[in-house]
């Protein structure tokens, strides 16, 4: 896996610098600590900030700016950010009607946000992210892990915020977009982290990992690989036995890919899902497909659904401008 | 390289259809013969088609749209369209004002968009593509190829035909936009054609390919991997010296993953790029960063240059909005 690098060790900060200035015109940079924000910040309205481990562009950093996030904070590739990064990046978008942090759920980063709250003192809330299927506990979990159904949060609460939902408000609303909202991946192949020798993940030809996680986590199982029907069916399946329960509105379906693999493979599995789902009486009211939660360049991809009432497709639809996902401007 | 595929020789069609449902709000996909067009075409303006193998998506259907292209005509993977598909689209969306064909410049293209424009007997024209620096002549082109700088001349003549600019002024401004685009690629691994057994480029650890083209042609040379600033110094120079005998204008920039390349290592190679232009006194107007152009999920990036006079400037910004590049709106 040859890579366009420097010094290993500066990648972050030198891709950084090349977002920050891309997108100048609508996000700041902030180097020391480390953090992104809205050029032009709103103080009179809830900030929504995310953040967590670098590798997995666009999400945090691409999110940042109308419509959804006010900052977001990236850690080392695959590691969490530290307090003193996310206490700085709430300072410099907190107003009188607080914070609210978006935090995927793993240990590192729950552990962080929750002491950077401790250090803010007062006036922001945390809602944790937990929509991927494929695993209950893990090395750096308790409970679910937080996936690419992490963009459908960060976009409905943004929207949510930016029209003046008050704290409460946007809390209660980012726990009813997080509840209805499932993801589980599958792994053709590894990812390498810039500053190692050897990929995280090593699958072989005519091999998948199932239920793999967004930084190369094990899944559930590694089986040979199928034809792409069967590798949506085993993928939905678990998502529509827990979503079922839920009621029956309309879902967004959401097919991500994890970096390495080609559009014209994301849209058949798309095209798959779609079939898969009008097979089951589930309607699609909103598609998004793309490399939108990523694990550096592997292999791969997840299926998201996320069930949606009026008010979160509302809010889905509503104005979005940012670096990675804009809309309706 | 392990693959999302049912029969691999369905791979277009299914993919396409994922595609087509996706975005069903702006796009229809004619399955035969096969091409994607606007929902809603207008033809009361001059009728901006592309197409070209597979494999490169978004490009080109994914530019269909307001302020873009009217229709796509896809080939198989890396192969191009036949004139029976290109005269269907041409039909679809030709009006009174005609139809402009933007061609990237490969034997097969070429000879296939003449074909189709003799069939539809007058009111049509061609402007070829021709933006890599990389190489003179080689299998399958006569002159230089068309690659990524086909994105910028599409954006371009796209925002004139909609702004009512007749069949003359919108050719006109197809060859301002191409002669004014230089790139140049290079490849750090292949990638694989669905029905192909093997990856159609084999790149060792610690290798690239500079000049590489979007098909997996060879390039320049066979080197040794080197730092990020040192591959795009090798890009950017054989781009300057051409484009510095076109005037001063200032540069769009345009760094381009073939699709297997992480977005960290993208911006990476932004940052890069911005430097080495500044150091030249080479003013950077507008930017764009990401996988627009791809060869599959070959890992990746061109660099590309547009000179931005104020017309071409103000064409760029005017609003798109196609599946995969919108602003503005």
């Amino acid at each position: 896996m040859n890579k366009f690098l420097n010094d290993p060790r500066a990648a972050i900060a030198e891709s950084l610098r090349g977002f920050a200035r891309c997108h100048a015109d609508e996000i700041v940079l902030n180097e020391q600590p480390r953090f992104v924000r809205r050029r032009e910040p709103d103080r009179g309205k809830v900030g929504i900030i995310s953040g967590g481990g670098s590798g997995h562009e666009p999400l945090h950093a691409g999110y940042v700016g109308l419509g959804m996030l006010d900052a977001a904070v990236p850690g080392e590739v695959f590691s969490s950010p530290s307090p003193d990064q996310i206490v700085a990046a709430a300072e410099a978008v907190r107003g009188a009607p607080g914070v609210l942090f978006l935090v995927k759920n793993y240990s590192g980063d729950v552990m962080n946000f929750e002491m950077a709250s401790e250090m803010l003192g007062g006036n922001c809330r945390s809602v944790l992210i937990e929509d991927d299927v494929a695993v209950e506990n893990s090395t750096h979990t308790v409970g679910r892990r937080g996936v690419a159904g992490t963009l459908v949060v960060e976009k409905i609460v943004g929207a949510a915020a930016e029209r003046g939902a008050d704290l409460d408000a946007c809390e209660q609303m980012a726990e009813e977009a997080a509840r209805g909202t499932r993801t589980m991946g599958v792994a053709l192949g590894g990812c390498r982290v810039p500053t190692a020798e050897r990929p995280n993940l090593e699958i072989a030809p005519g091999e998948m990992e199932i239920g793999v996680g967004i930084h190369g986590e094990p899944g559930r199982r590694r089986v040979p690989l199928e034809k792409a029907d069967a590798i949506m069916e085993a993928l939905l399946a678990p998502i529509l036995e827990e979503l079922n329960s839920q009621g029956s509105e309309p879902v967004l379906l959401f097919v991500n890919g994890f970096g390495g693999t080609a559009m014209m493979e994301l849209y058949l599995l798309y095209d798959a899902a779609a079939r898969i789902l009008d097979a089951r009486n589930v309607a699609i009211c909103r598609s998004l497909v793309g490399n939108y939660v990523t694990s550096l360049e592997m292999p791969g991809a997840s299926v998201t659904l996320t069930r949606m009432s009026a008010p979160l497709l509302e809010l889905w639809d509503a104005a979005v401008r940012t670096p990675a996902l804009r809309w309706g401007e």
